[in-house]
């Protein structure tokens, strides 16, 4: 409330609006003035003669990027010189003559790139190159990332390839602009405006998904409006798909399975009919008519209501196997999801998907890939690596994580999660034996010659900085990175991010890097510490409502996942329980079902304890909870002490932003805390240790608050 | 088409996103740096050295924008000097010492300015001065306007008075951030992130409302949701007023007539019930609790659908005075719309406010103004002037215009509205004799001390630009212009706010101003030439269906308006058809409606006549009418042969766009003259003059055509 005041006061962000108003909208890609005037020096010589080869339209946005680039931080235009005379030389390889020996790249097939600095004879050349157009592209972003993170390029020796094939944001778009969980405003895509209409702001999406080596984009949401395959509707894809081309960025779509019924109006959608078959067929030969490097389908289907395979009577393998075959012929793919989540109430959720994909390991075409959330419920802000990965062995997995924070505070909570992708990747399925990690199964390492893949689901929206948050932008970059290299590490990247988004001044850098690799681990515990889970408020997931127990269906409560009673808390997933546990390999299993080995983070996701349980810290699992839930919320005003001295390396704008949004988080988190706590007070009957603040209101008072609006109810 | 592959191809527009990606965000102040020296030279000196007074956040706020245009236009930081020194002396006439003797500037008590250049012995010293805080403001960006046009500031003798006293924007902005005909993506106002963060947006809202005299805005849409009045909304609203203080912004609410009932559980909302009295009194003490300066009420009653005073008996007045009686205490007001539309068909649509509001005329209070529409349907391409202007001698009436273009191409078509506007505003009524101009009842001069006022609807969304379509911001721009002073010339703004937003250039102003001023023309003879009205799509209004004819109610058909047959086409309402004619003074009667006096632009709306009515021209009605359309397309394509040559004045962002939106348009424009000939030939069975081109389709084909989410159907 202060800021506000202040703000209606003295107004004083206004001050540097006109100059700092665009360095949210663009990115990290907003190429300030190099301050550090001993590199700019060196930057200024490399760049002072450039040949860059020509060719492609690939090469072309390289070009523009370089010059753009060069103008923000240097402020000089390259001059374009010969190959023999060039300081800085860009190109394929078959483009950069008798330097292609030098640089000596390896295999670059997959659009890796290389940057060297050679010497030859008294000639000092830096040289980015690539095997494709692609590649060159890739290289030169990572060029100017050298320059924007303030890197000495005198003795550059990078070779980078991406470890995924497939890098693939999903966009929960629908045809009318409302974005499924999206927190960052509305749809950018203008379907309306489309195809005769290219804003700025797609070129802008394309640029930045490329300097993070994204190179695929699903444009509507996996509950599939079946407008997307009419004709008008992949005219407007088609112009989307001809924006992207230059920047490597091929256009995907999300499809209804029972489409061939609805658009088609045809009987039946029974992936074994032939007509049905003949349906898909004929349209991906009218997609691919207009969209030549279409990417193929994404697909939920059995699930949440959707429909399927299962609808008539046949397997998951089954329906993608038949869009596989139509999509084939014009090298096309099909993303099938695991999140399955049928109408009938398991007894436990979390073990749904396993059950119907494991019988179905190896029965999967080249061209599917099957498409697995990084934990077996729903994106929440902790959750064990889901079990599929290490199950299948003959089936190519890709990990699908959400960028966009359905449960982790929306966009106004500073919660950066490359940390949390990381965790997944990381974690030993122990399928192959020790050091079979999530992320050595997204690389194909056990399934060679098949497809790799890695999607996000994009947090992107209308809102002038795109995310939300300034800080959310952080996560559709970091997910880029990772997708190329699921062993990237999470502070480098967040280091990158904050000296390319922000400045270099190591004063913001250290501690800002430091806030942003505790964010995530702030928010499990201000939320669902001790491995709760889906105690959020009902529908909107906005908030806390671990009271939440009866909507519908009993795998929608809080109550369902929580189960705490008079005894204790938690969910067993061990054998005297619903033994989830055991779909894991049996180290794992013995890992996480073993009480004396599973970790306090997950301990509750497995265990139902009771409250007076003796945790390792020495208290009993209450006062354990309690501390976590208090320790949340006072990390979160540490964050905003550290932010408040950063103002000095901050533009104003952003600041402000940063600030206001930081005071809300806090007040959400203290209301995670205070409903959290009192609500299992209510079970456990043990008292808040006094040291801690009490709560401000009662128990009915959290449950009574009303949020009526909240974003992210997108309705096709 | 060709343009998006162009762009495909080798990308040019990103060249220069960078530095250009802003200038469409910031609007007519973008403070562009002068080119012309010789008057950057001048501007320095007067820069170099400033008196700026202190006090108020409203002095604050002109004191940074001088900075931040000085910074801009000049790339200086002005001086902060003693009143004596100041080459520049910028304050309230309280605070200039002996300079306010010097500038004379008669009484500005509301809020005008004086910006004079005043020689004081050997001292030349411009002042910027004000009775009231926001008057300094205003003469600050009257100021900067000055330079940003590029004027020579050596002899400047300005004094400028608002005419009318509220001028306001109308958001028909929904709680969910959908906006009911509204074209640039969605609301600006983020419901769930206030009060707690105020988006840097609402700033430069309030700064770009502020630079054009823009005193007032009201959030919500007229179809108003009751949520607005929840304390946790109020509470939202006053985050709001409290940001655009400093600017001089008041916040006012749309309020749905039956909140009593709906909200406060009331069992009338009757407005002679001395519940719902107390209701409303005490709902408003509580407003103005929160929000000390609140504005008032905008209220749509008794009209498509909405609850009103005649549901319980009762007519506007006593429904507007009993609202009046609860704001005046706190010295609020109440907007009344005389756009009242009721359930049951009339004969002719175009009479039913007039019949409503005449017989109350003078019984409204003192707080209570009428906000009429331009013309007695909706917001037309063209319409006659509404008949209350003048009918009403004893109540204070406000115009109320449409800045979104529902009938006017949405944002993809260029079209100035500021020629409709001030069609409306010079039309004379003859009410008090010759002269008695809807301007100057607008402005009150035949109703000394009683309110006056403007109404604006928005064309403002989630857009980077705004409004959609970087033309549609002089829409914005203009209306604030008009509303300050209705007198003031289309032309003369247009080139304003063109030197403001794009360039000085006289090669890029002469012919784009020339553009401006025919574009509405061109607009109404591509879609509703002659008189025809109400002919566009039925719901979304997107295009051209003048074959609308079964769509719930004769009155929100095509065929209600045209009454095409085998005889002729057009609306008698003369004394042989409805008479609404009779509505105007006899002076405007004979005007409209003897037909050898009525005006080509108006004949369907007053006369039904035949196909072979021999037009002024000589020609047919029928041939007269094929002209138009053909002449209209024709202009779209002129002004994109010009638009083309202005590439060298313009940033590629900002060409590109326009260049894609005229091409938009054009192929819109094609489709109307093309569905309208076809569909009126039907009528008249007489041939297109051959020397036209044929239409492409035939009619059954643009009867076909389906456009599936067509924005601006905003749902409440």
């Amino acid at each position: 409330m202060n800021l506000r005041h202040i703000i209606a006061t003295i107004g004083f962000i206004v001050c540097l609006s006109g100059a700092y108003a665009q360095s949210d909208y663009d990115l990290w890609l907003n190429y300030r003035p190099v301050q550090n005037t001993e590199v700019a020096i060196q930057y200024r010589t490399v760049l002072s003669k450039v040949f860059f080869a020509s060719g492609s339209p690939q090469l072309k946005a390289a070009h523009q990027e370089l010059w753009m680039g060069s103008k923000g931080l240097l402020n000089i235009v390259p001059a374009q010189v010969a190959l023999a005379q060039g300081n800085l030389v860009i190109g394929k390889l078959n483009q950069i003559g008798e330097l292609r020996k030098l640089v000596q790249p390896g295999d670059l097939s997959d659009d890796g790139f290389v940057i060297n600095t050679i010497v030859q004879g008294t000639r000092k050349v830096v040289v980015v190159s690539a095997e494709t157009d692609l590649g060159v592209l890739y290289g030169v972003f990572a060029f100017l990332k050298q320059m924007q993170t303030g890197k000495n390029i005198d003795q550059l020796n990078i070779t980078e390839r991406p470890k995924t094939m497939v890098r693939v944001l999903n966009h929960w778009d629908n045809p009318n602009r409302t974005v499924e969980r999206g927190y960052a405003g509305f749809s950018i895509w203008n379907w309306h405006k489309l195809p005769g209409y290219i804003d700025q702001k797609y070129i802008d999406y394309a640029r930045a998904n490329a300097s993070v080596g994204i190179n695929g984009t699903v444009l509507n949401n996996v509950n599939a409006n079946i407008i997307m395959l009419t004709p008008a509707y992949i005219e407007k894809a088609k112009a989307l798909a001809d924006a992207f081309r230059p920047y490597g960025i091929k256009v995907y779509l999300s499809v209804k399975f029972s489409s061939p019924v609805e658009l088609g109006g045809l009987k039946t959608a029974d992936p074994l009919d032939d007509t049905v078959k003949k349906w898909w067929k004929d349209k991906a030969a009218e997609i691919y008519k207009s969209i030549p490097d279409f990417g193929g389908f994404l697909v939920k289907a059995n699930s949440e209501g959707q429909p399927g395979p299962q609808t008539y009577g046949r397997n998951h393998a089954d329906g993608a196997n038949m869009l596989g075959e139509a999509l084939a012929p014009h090298k096309g793919i099909v993303m099938w999801r695991a999140f399955v989540y049928d109408n009938n109430v398991p007894d436990d959720r979390a073990k749904q998907a396993y059950n119907e994909f494991k019988p179905l390991d190896g029965k999967f075409n080249d061209n599917v890939i099957v498409q697995v959330k990084n934990g077996a419920i729903d994106f929440q802000p902790r959750e064990p690596f889901h079990p599929l990965f290490g199950a299948l062995s003959q089936t190519p997995l890709m990990l699908e994580v959400q960028l966009t924070q359905e449960y982790l505070g929306f966009s106004t909570h500073l919660v950066y999660e490359a940390p949390l992708f990381k965790e997944c990747l990381d974690a030993d399925t122990y399928a192959k034996g020790e050091g079979t990690t999530v992320a050595n199964i997204l690389e194909g390492k056990y399934l060679p010659k098949k497809l790799t893949a890695m999607a996000g689901v994009a947090n992107i929206g209308t809102d002038v900085n795109w995310c939300g948050h300034p800080f959310a932008q952080s996560n559709w970059y970091s997910f880029g990175r990772i997708a190329w290299n699921p062993q990237a590490d999470a502070a480098q990247i967040a280091d990158d991010w904050l000296r390319m988004t922000f400045t270099n001044d190591e004063r913001f850098i250290k501690p800002m890097k430091d806030q942003m690799m505790r964010s995530r681990e702030n928010a499990v515990n201000y939320m669902t510490p001790l491995g709760l889970h889906h105690i959020m408020g009902a529908n909107g997931h906005y908030g806390p409502g671990p009271w939440t127990d009866n909507i519908g269906r009993a795998d929608w409560t809080a109550v369902y996942y929580h189960k705490a009673d008079s005894l204790g808390v938690g969910f067993d997933r061990t054998a005297t329980g619903s033994n989830a546990v055991a779909q894991y390999y049996p180290e794992v299993r013995d890992y996480f079902g073993k009480l004396e080995n599973c970790p306090d983070e997950y301990l509750l996701w497995f265990h139902h304890l009771p409250w007076n349980y003796k945790m390792r810290s020495g208290k009993t699992l209450w006062n354990e909870m309690v501390a976590r839930y208090y320790t949340g919320v006072d990390a979160v005003k540490d964050m905003q002490q550290v932010w408040k001295g950063m103002q000095p390396y901050v533009d104003p704008v952003r600041f402000n932003e940063v600030e206001q949004l930081m005071a809300v988080q806090y007040e959400e988190a203290v209301r995670w805390r205070n409903s959290c706590v009192l609500y299992f007070q209510t079970f456990s009957k043990m008292p808040i240790d006094p040291k801690y603040p009490k709560p401000e209101h009662d128990l009915q008072y959290y449950r009574s608050l009303k949020f009526p609006n909240v974003p992210g109810l997108g309705v096709n």
